[in-house]
């Protein structure tokens, strides 16, 4: 169910764009517990002055290899899930396209499980 | 109120962008209760690799033609309304731009009267 | 920690886009206490068939020039100061770049603390 969006500048090739999306999926699966197949993201990419980032904020060392990451899940995960969450995506990140730790930037927004439709117009997760 | 977003891949014509903005504000107007005029959207257009979605998840096979609809709203709906609401998107696409219903996902991010200000620097759902 | 999407036309110089940001951002320390250099921002521009917008609701007439804001934050304000922010985004836009106060568009979506990393893998708001 999350819906995920990525902004990264722009100039990284398509193998750096699949690496990033499939290490977040696959911290979403082991943390999250999102099933087999539950992805749906956009990842969009933009110049210098369309993604603005704090060189500094939190004594983090943030560089031109910023990601955000901003995810809508539902409302159901508590926080030990979300630690392990955001540290699972940068793990995963680091080893592959080689994210440093500090350009990792996550946000969750959550809502209700009725708020979600996947197609053919049904609210899956209150069907009966 | 809704701020709608709507992603979709490059490549349709204007008129089938324009049928998809004009279903869902009509779905909207139908079972949300939203005002005449109140029409705040952005639809967005990506390549394969920026637009990710499953082939498969819950059973429903998409294609190309996906349709990925974040909606913000506020938070005074039911649970009937919203099934009211997918339901109505899923039929106003499929009759036109002749979206496949399996295509269109939908989620809702729910927020306070509160947190809208539609100009002036008012927030006009809670002034007086 | 506030994660600000802003959407406006194509077509702006740089210093206009720049104006728009810090405008933003100072007004979210002035009213909302957001920490300095707590500053995250995707700013995209749009074709006119992509950023939809009401020429008339609420009475509002609204131009070409019409910014939509939508910043997610922590779900710790009060109306006044959402109202503040509302207000004073307004006001500083209206000095620089000089937009009219009928073109700026805000909406708000509220999240728990714990729901931001900054970096690092670590939700940084309710860590010990």
């Amino acid at each position: 169910m999350p819906l995920v969006r990525i902004s990264i500048r722009g100039g990284k090739p398509p193998a750096y764009r699949a690496a990033l999306r499939e290490g977040i999926y696959r911290a979403m699966r082991e943390t999250f517990n999102v099933p087999d197949e539950d992805n749906f993201m956009v990842l969009t990419q933009h110049d210098e002055d369309e993604l603005i980032f704090s060189k500094t904020y939190f004594n983090i060392a943030r560089s031109d290899d910023f990601v955000m990451i901003q995810l809508t899940v539902s409302n159901t995960r508590s926080l030990e899930q979300k630690k392990a969450l955001f540290a699972r995506i940068v793990q995963l990140l680091g080893e592959k396209p080689g994210v440093r730790k500090e350009d990792v930037f996550i946000n969750l927004v959550e809502v209700g499980k009725e708020n979600w439709s996947f197609g053919n117009g049904i609210a899956q997760y209150v069907s009966d």
